[in-house]
Order: C-alpha cells, then sequence, then structure tokens
C-alpha cells in the first residue's frame, strides 16, 4: 500500500514537540517596544521620572473624559437592554450617532459607518481590506508604526513617503509619486498626525487628493485626531475635497473623548460612484470575525457624540495648544536641538543636531543618557522610523512638562559641543548648525 | 531611461477606478448568513414567529445578566479609573481574577491569559498563531463555522473531522486520525459543543489527548461552553487530563454570564514543557494589533467572576435542562425526524429522514417550508456542515418553544410520507426507518 505507506512517513517526520508560530504572528511587530527594549532606562535616583513618551492622554490625571460621557455609559448600562449581540458592524442607532458626528466629512449615512473596537482595529480592518498579499501601501515617515506593522503580517508591502520638517511637515509628493506602481493598493493619510502634531491645509490635501486620482489610488484617512487643532489651525476632512476619491476615514473616541481603553473606533466609508461597492461589503464581512465592540459603549455613543460639550473639547486642546507653547519656548533656543512647532494633535517632534552631539552616534543613545541624567524619557524618532529626532507628548501636566524641558536644556548644554567641522575650520565661524 | 519608462508603463496600467478586494476580506465567508440568505423566510401570516435560530440567549428577555454582574460595571465606570490604555493583553488584575476563575483547567497564572474580545476573537488569535499559510487544522463537523471563516483567511486548509450522533456525537477518531498529516498545525476541541449540546466524557478526552501526542499537535479547546451542562454530567477541562499536550483554551464571558455584547473573551495557555514558549509571545504581539478588550469590563472582571452566585449559573442551565427535556419529548416520537438529546451548551440537533420527506431534497428546503407553514424557524444543518438535520435553540421561554415543537411536529405529521423504497416493496413493512 504505497499511498498508506507515504502518509506514514510524512505522519513520522512530526516526532517532537516543535510548535511553530505562524508568519502571520512573527511579523505582527511592535516597532516602539523593539526600540524602548533597546534603551536602557535607568533614570537618575536623585530626579523623579518624568516620562514624556506616553501617548495616552489619561496617564497623569488632569485630563478626564467628560461627565456626559461617563453619564452616557452609566444609563446604557443600567438600562440592561445592551448586553446581547449587536450587528457586527455596530447597532443601528450608533451608527446613525456617528454618521451624524461625522457631518463635517460630508454626506455619511449610517450604512457608511462601520464600528470597529478602537481606531487601531478601523485601520486593521481597511488596510486588509484594501491591500492583497504582495501589493504594497504608501505610509509617513514619520508616522505611527502601527501602520506597517498591520500591512507587513498581510503581506503587503510598506513604502514609506516624507514628510519634510521645513515645510510643517507636508508630504513631499514628489518623491510619494516617485513610489507608485501597479502594485499599490492605497495610501495612508494621517492628519493631524502623530508623531509630528501637523496638520494640513486644503491646498496641500487637494494636491494630495491629485496625485490619488491620477493613478486611482484610493486613500485611508487616519483621522482619529480630527478637530484637534490649536488656536488658528482648522483641521479639514479629506472627504469634502474631493467627488472622485474613495476614501476610508478612519476615527474613534478614543483621543478627542479622552477614553483610550473604551476601545470604541469606526470606518467611514466615502464611496464615489459605487467603486467602493465590494469594499463595503468585505469590511461588513471583516466585522464578522469579532462580531462588533462592547454594546454597552455602542449605546452611549448617540448621548455622548452629541451631548458631550464643546467647552470640555475647547478645554482640552486650549490645554495642549498651551503646552506646545511652553515647550516650544523652552526649547526652541537650546543649542543642538531645535523643536518643530506642532497645529494640532498631542506631540511634538524635536530635531537634534547629531553633529553636535559627538557622544551621541544615534538619537537612541541620545535618549538615553538624558534618562540616565535627567529621568526624562522621550521617545526616540526610530520608533516612527525618522532617526535623529525625539517625540514630547503634550498631554503630561503643565509643571511636569516645564521641568522636563528645562532638564532636556540643561542636558543639551552639558552635551554640545560644536560642530567639529566648525571646529575644523579653526573655529572662524563659530555657526549653530541646527 | 528604461526604468523610468518601465515604471511609467506599470503605472499606467492603472487607468480606472477598480478597486479590487484582497483576498483575506474576500474569503471571509459567513457561512451561517448565506445559507440564511438562500432561505426564503416568508412565515404564514396566521402563526407568529418563533425563532429557534439565534444563538443569543438574551434576545427573549428571559434570561438575563446576574444583578451583580451589572453592578460590577456599574461601578468599574463610575470610579473613573478605568478609561485609559490597558496592557494589549488584558490588566493584570483582569488576569488574574481568571486565571484564579480557571483554577478548575489546573494551574493557571495571570501570565497564562491573554484577554481578547470575546470568544471569536480568542479563537482568531489561537488559530493565527498556530497555522501557518499552507497548513491544515482539524474541525469538528458539525461544528462551529467560524474555525472555517477564520482559518481559511489565513490561507489555512480545513479538514472535518467527524462527530458521531449515534455515540453521543463523539469524534470518529481513526477517521479523525487519518486526517492527520505533517502539514497539521492543530485540532479545535469544541466541548461542550455548539451546534450539538455534547458534553465529552474523561475517557473520550483521553483519546483525543493521545491522538494529540502521538502527532505531536497542539490542541485549540473552545471551552466558552465550559461548565454549561446539565444534570449528571460533568465537563472535563481539557487541560486537566494531560501533561504533555499544549493546549489554548478559549473562553469568555459569553454565554455563562449572559452578555454576549459586552465582547469579553480570553485565551488560557497551558504550556507544556515550554513548547508554547514563541506562541505565549506571538499571542501577546498579535494583541497589540487592537490593543485588548474595553477597559471597563476588565476592570469588573474580578468581581462579576468572584461574585455571581452560582445560584444565578444553576438556574440557567435548570432552565435549558428543562426546555432540553421537553423539545425531547416532543419530538421523540414524531415521525421522520429524530431529535438527539444534548447533555450541555444550550442546542439541539434534530435528524430529519429524507427519505420521508421527499418533497423536500434538502434540509434547507424542509426549513424553509416548515417556516412558510409554521412560521418557525431553526438553522438548517448546512450552517454546520451537516445536512439532513436542523438546530434547535433552547433558551427561549418554554411556552414557545413547547408551541414550535409541537408545530414542527405538525408539519412532520402533515409531510411525512412512507419511504418509497417500503413502498416499492409492497408496503409489507411499514417500517419507519429514522
Ligand atoms: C495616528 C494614530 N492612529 C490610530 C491610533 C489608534 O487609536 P486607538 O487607540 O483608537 O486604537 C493612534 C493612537 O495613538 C494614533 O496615534
Ligand atoms: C462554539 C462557540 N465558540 C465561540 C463562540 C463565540 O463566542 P463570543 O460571542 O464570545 O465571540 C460561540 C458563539 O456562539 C460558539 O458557539
Amino acid at each position: 500500500m504505497p499511498a498508506n505507506g507515504t502518509s506514514e512517513i510524512l505522519k513520522s517526520k512530526r516526532s517532537s514537540w516543535n510548535v511553530q508560530i505562524s508568519e502571520f504572528a512573527r511579523s505582527t511587530r511592535n516597532l516602539i517596544r523593539e526600540v524602548v527594549e533597546g534603551v536602557k532606562l535607568e533614570p537618575n535616583p536623585e530626579k523623579p521620572m518624568i516620562p514624556l513618551s506616553i501617548g495616552d492622554p489619561t496617564t497623569f490625571g488632569n485630563l478626564k473624559a467628560a461627565k456626559e460621557t461617563i453619564e452616557a455609559v452609566r444609563k446604557s448600562i443600567e438600562n440592561r437592554k445592551h448586553d446581547g449581540y449587536g450587528p457586527a458592524v455596530g447597532s443601528e442607532e450608533a451608527r446613525r450617532a456617528v454618521a451624524k458626528y461625522s457631518f463635517h466629512q460630508g454626506h455619511v449615512s449610517p450604512n457608511d459607518v462601520i464600528l470597529c473596537s478602537g481606531c487601531s482595529t478601523s485601520l486593521d480592518m481597511a488596510i486588509c481590506a484594501l491591500a492583497d498579499r504582495g501589493q504594497n501601501i504608501l505610509i509617513p515617515r514619520p508616522g505611527f508604526s502601527l501602520y506597517q506593522t498591520l500591512a507587513v503580517s498581510y503581506g503587503v508591502e510598506v513604502r514609506w513617503y516624507n514628510l519634510l520638517p521645513e515645510r510643517q511637515w507636508e508630504i513631499d509628493l514628489e518623491q510619494l509619486e516617485s513610489l507608485i506602481d501597479e502594485d499599490t493598493a492605497a495610501v495612508i493619510v494621517n492628519n493631524p498626525n502623530n508623531p509630528c502634531g501637523s496638520v494640513y491645509t486644503r491646498e496641500h490635501l487637494k494636491k494630495i487628493l491629485d496625485l490619488a486620482e491620477k493613478y486611482y489610488l484610493p486613500i485611508i484617512a487616519d483621522e482619529i485626531y480630527e478637530h484637534f487643532t490649536f488656536p488658528g489651525t482648522q483641521h479639514t476632512a479629506l472627504s469634502t475635497l474631493s467627488e472622485n476619491v474613495p476614501i476610508l476615514s478612519c476615527g474613534g473616541l478614543t483621543k478627542r473623548f479622552l477614553v483610550p481603553g473604551w476601545r470604541m473606533g469606526w470606518i467611514i466609508v466615502h464611496d464615489r460612484n459605487n467603486v467602493f461597492a465590494e469594499v463595503r461589503k468585505g469590511l461588513a464581512k471583516l466585522a464578522t470575525r469579532s462580531l462588533g465592540p462592547n454594546t454597552i459603549i455602542q449605546a452611549s455613543l448617540p448621548v455622548i457624540l452629541e451631548k458631550t460639550p464643546q467647552s470640555f473639547f475647547k478645554s482640552t486642546t486650549n490645554f495642549i495648544y498651551r503646552n506646545a507653547v511652553l515647550a516650544y519656548d523652552l526649547l526652541k533656543d537650546v543649542r543642538g536641538i531645535k523643536p518643530i512647532m506642532p497645529n494640532g494633535a498631542m506631540y511634538m517632534m524635536v530635531g537634534i543636531d547629531t553633529d553636535n552631539f559627538p557622544e551621541y552616534p544615534t538619537e537612541m543613545l541620545f535618549v538615553q543618557d538624558l534618562v540616565r541624567e535627567q529621568s526624562v524619557f522621550c521617545l526616540p524618532g526610530t520608533c516612527f522610523f525618522y532617526p535623529n529626532y525625539f517625540r514630547i507628548v503634550l498631554t503630561v501636566p503643565e509643571d511636569l512638562l516645564r521641568e522636563a524641558c528645562i532638564r532636556i536644556a540643561d542636558f543639551c548644554e552639558n552635551h554640545y559641543k560644536l560642530d567639529k567641522r566648525v571646529i575644523e575650520n579653526g573655529g572662524l565661524q563659530a555657526v549653530d548648525l541646527q
């Protein structure tokens, strides 16, 4: 019996508990964790630690969800009507509430809304639906590392387009265009942006859309920081500027409502002439894998989105804006570093003139020593594919932020060296090359 | 410039908005929905509809979460400490609570627990971590269709092992063994089982484990219905019966605590001699994609798991048991069908002697006409890869269940035909072939 014989041989190949994990799991990498694990975090015992690294605005207790938001959930849990399964894409009422809340994105109907477990899951589903194994997607550099994490596990290649610090982190459109080929499945545009805190003008957004239209590229708009802008800056939803480019806008409660742990996100499908018909179905199918986000939070959405007062949002963004100004003012004249003033979100990027810090060949070593001497921790730019920068989180209490910036300034003063090119020139021009 | 030239040609291939969805999304199929869409649901206007199809025990309002369970969540939302991000695998306190609650599975430490968005996500992560593209996993037939949905999207082949109705739905171990080859990555064992309501004996479970050990196959134990057994039947956790076979046990609050919408599930890693070291890491990495389940429910877990009274669970299973007996008694003597008495979970499978219903070449047509004439809807066995059966849900109010069973009996009486083989034999032996 050769057939049987063969199968016996095959089976006998498993001769030990050699349990492998899948390529999918193996390739789900967490860049931030990997980078941070490579940094020795040994704070100075004389100085209390100040972490400027944590992207959770609720960590320090100074920023908290509105009482209207909390009250809505308390009511949903008490009324006992929302414990059962809901539709996988979210309840009709919740989706209607999100559609209404999203009127600034253009016409949105409840059927255009898919609720997800946080914006992370929105992005996961959007990337998964649009990009196939062997294709590529374009993502920003510096940028939020989750895009790569998600895409690569699906066998999707990522290609980085550059953001230009000297142009308020606008996209280098020419370089972006050079990345596009026939296997490009989508472009991810993150506006307002993490880690830069940039907010794009209508004009710049239109140029992005022109490119998308020229090459027939759908856009995944990560707009989790929508409305998170500083005085004088307006956020424009990408979807309002084009009648032809189909867009999946990813958002959620996380940042604006200060409830990251609740895991309530959504995708808004901006279809154009029905080109997203299949995508819409695909997203609904993907939703059936996990059966949607928590129904208690879903049931609270209509009240949360309608009743959380404007004054609450204003007070959050004002606070972050004041912190941005504070940090910028404290760091802008420090030799060897260069903060870039953000217009929104809750972060600021600070460039390091590595030539002025020859002790630190990489920004990781810079950041590590900043912890060791000053007990201030900022995420190295490498966490965002962007070396020679570090990111400051602006949601910490003002006192801590001030103290942290003073320590950063001290650190730079202590380690600043004149650029060796300047020294080699005989020190004639003591130019600060920042 | 040939390189540029080429790239221009490639780019120009995208000459329209022809947006494709990924193979992953396309292959995420919902068998139940597809089957149900193929059934014309046109109830008899003279009779109120009774759905015996819905796997949500809370649908009819007769089964509801315990007040202790609800109270725990109300406290968590009010105390304002759980709105921030938690660890992706779940908070230490919540994992400790699940570990304690799971002492009947053997030694479980908080580090063995990964919290997920419902048991569906537990299964998704477990399959994703263990099985690679091109490999295969073994799943039960009849069985819960999600296993196939999830596996196929990862490019993992599914192979069905048979459950034997004449042996209380025990596994046909010989047939299972014949499916194993060197590419078999895992076996999924669902006990207690959906759709059969079977609960395996220790002896049977040991034989499954022996096979797993012989071929070095890890097991995914879907134990979402653990503790859901009828008087006289004991559920044994698979993990307690082997010191060598590594097991991922998937569970959650959904069924036992009657809160399907809350999306709180977990994986318990039963490692053996460290063979799951990589799997454990892989699962933790997969958890970072969505950042874990809702933190309010997480924060409530210690109280929910400790304070929900035994009397609550007992009253649920007693109710379902009484319903099982009721339905079984009403259907067991009906000609042409054969109910199989369950020992647990909340379902009963009923076989159809199709030879006795020549009008209905498939059970789908049988089920469809049952709706049209009697306004009773049961899921066709095809939803569970098992034609010629239908599944009854036992959580509906007793009155409705009685009425539904009487209607099913009427329907069968009206459509029952003697087996044509009997007729061809001259009607000499009017044997009921069921
Ligand atoms: C740009 C960006 N997108 C998405 C997310 C994820 O949001 P959520 O916590 O809702 O998953 C974050 C979180 O920091 C983010 O910065
Ligand atoms: C056997 C089985 N496993 C898993 C699940 C999914 O459970 P959850 O709702 O917690 O995702 C179900 C739901 O019906 C089920 O029957």
